[in-house]
């Protein structure tokens, strides 16, 4: 910035990005060093949290305690310094701030009381209840003054058709597999749910920007089984919507779109779905992103979780190789997928050193 | 072929493809009208099969029983008169053959008893007991006297790393993802059981040309969640090898190879293994695949086969789509995946009626 007059709207603009390299990132701009974070950071891999989640009861009672959640948020920047915090949560606080009551039974994952028809969905809220979500707001605005200066804090929410897929089922993993058929057979259905959940995105994360979090992310877990025409009318569509309607009520709000699972779809994230950054899952192939996901846009990713877990030669070379491709643009180092919870703490020191030039 | 002088090499070459085509479009040629038939097409959504199957005993029984399995297989080709007859069997045959005990428990999906290590691995036989599988090939020459003059016979094995992932795990399914650990925990091993697999492959491909295979498809159902590292290594490479050493022992052979959920990686899979031709899963867009695969090879697929289940509108729109897109090159209409058994017969009478004009 020195050549510039003091100032100046471009100083402006760039002053409350000084010393955050993920902002400095989502700006379209490589930082001087790679920034990094972990998807599912705040996780079962780390003692501290399992101690804290111990003491919150359920796993929703984790997500609704501002105090404990900001505990288990922090964590892992004290421990690894990452360069951004992800607020604690879950996806599906959504669902239950539209009326359909979520349950974590231990060791199984969620589960809800699946909606199959307008009817059942005539049953829910029309508007989510942002009071519901008030512990999140909460949550935020606490991280916000307990961060440290170079860590960003990132809000998120699920993308439309990876939550309308647990509302519909009632279950993830492979029962999700469902919401393929029920899609052919009742698309009118379909969009509903997701116009019912893009809505309700946009409010959500424009209240958690209103609340504190620099930039936000939107998770689309389930991308990697979608024919195109799904892709792109439940998922990529509904996705841009929100990334514009987010941006009618914060014009410098930044959003980072992670479908996992897209493949060549990745790079219609970066075409049309406004998002500043595109998050790639560990199965592409770092030269392919190179070449054409990160001329459009930021990418963040994309170290194999498992990879990770394995350590030694095996996460060296993944993360140099990462780090080889993609060093020359603006790149926000990340995992391909969440953190699983036998991964050693020694491997995710070694990945951060390696990432930090080690 | 009538302006080129009769008796000359190209006729004498192309001689058998008349009438077969199937084999036109594996010789590169888009067939005067596209050829179709269904991966897993003699299964449980036929009653015939279902019938068939009880008197069987269990799978591998019917998989071992050339009457019965030669019953299964002609069963769809009565029915819709489908351009291939794939011959009715089971990838894992392989480690069956190899020595290592596979059980097909109802409902529940094949079993093996894991191999963890190279002293398990030093357990199996080096080479495949082609002796074992001699019903196998009994069944193709059955097929080849039995089968219409227009439908072609085609064999087929699992690709290595697919059949791996059942031999060292154990099972299939979510549970295939611990594969990925132990590769890179243990890449030597894996190594050393991809070599087992890709040799016993290359012996079993060539018995069943000899047998009476007009062309083969190698099945790589779990491309899908691969690192690139290792889908070249393990996954592209040994097919490579497969498709080498086949065409050492018959050099006219013709191979398509699928690898379901490659994503770009199909790409690949047409540059890289010496395919004839790449089947593509119902997530590849038509219009890409058309763009960027079927310029460089034949292709194969890709409907959704739950928008076969579905019917309607999905069914018609989805199958026209395909039709378009892959139209004007070598095509071979096909699923992008099994089909499964709560398909209606009238659902998959109505797409080959779509295919042939309808």
């Amino acid at each position: 910035m020195i050549d510039r007059p003091p100032g100046s709207q471009a100083e402006r603009r760039e002053a409350p990005l000084a010393g955050k390299p993920i902002l400095e990132v989502l700006a379209g701009r490589k930082a001087a060093r790679t920034p990094v974070w972990m998807m599912r950071q705040a996780g079962r891999y780390l003692p501290e949290y399992r101690a804290t989640r111990t003491r919150a009861g359920g796993f929703l009672d984790l997500c609704y305690n501002p105090d404990l959640a900001a505990e288990v948020t922090l964590q892992p920047i004290r421990r690894f310094g990452f360069d951004a915090a992800i607020m604690f949560c879950d996806i599906l606080v959504v669902p239950d701030a539209l009326g359909q009551g979520v349950r974590f039974a231990e060791g199984e994952g969620p589960r809800l009381d699946a909606i199959s028809d307008e009817a059942a969905l005539a049953g829910l809220r029309t508007e989510i209840d942002l009071d519901h979500l008030r512990p999140v707001f909460e949550l935020l605005g606490t991280l916000r003054r307990e961060l440290p200066p170079a860590c960003t804090l990132l809000g998120f929410c699920g993308a439309p058709w990876t939550v309308a897929g647990y509302m519909i089922v009632g279950r993830g993993g492979e029962a999700l597999e469902a919401m393929r058929l029920i899609a052919y057979e009742n698309p009118a259905f379909v969009d509903a749910v997701i116009e019912r959940l893009t809505t309700a995105s946009i409010a959500y994360l424009s209240a958690q920007l209103d609340a504190g979090a620099e930039a936000v992310q939107i998770f689309e877990s389930f991308a990697g089984s979608l024919p195109p025409v799904f892709f792109e009318r439940w998922s990529l569509k509904p996705i841009a919507l929100i990334v514009e309607g987010v941006r009618a009520r914060h014009p410098e709000a930044k959003v980072i779109v992670f479908a996992r699972g897209a493949g060549p779809g990745h790079v219609r994230v970066a075409q049309e779905t406004g998002a500043d950054a595109v998050g790639l899952d560990w199965t592409v192939d770092p030269g392919w992103g190179a070449a054409t996901v990160q001329p459009m846009k930021p990418v963040q990713g994309n170290l194999d979780p498992l990879a990770l877990v394995a350590g030694g030669e095996a996460l060296e070379g993944a993360t140099r190789r990462i780090l080889a491709a993609f060093g020359d643009g603006p790149h926000i180092f990340n995992l391909g997928h969440g953190i699983v919870p036998q991964t050693p703490i020694a491997h995710v020191e070694r990945m951060v050193e390696i990432v930090r030039g080690g």
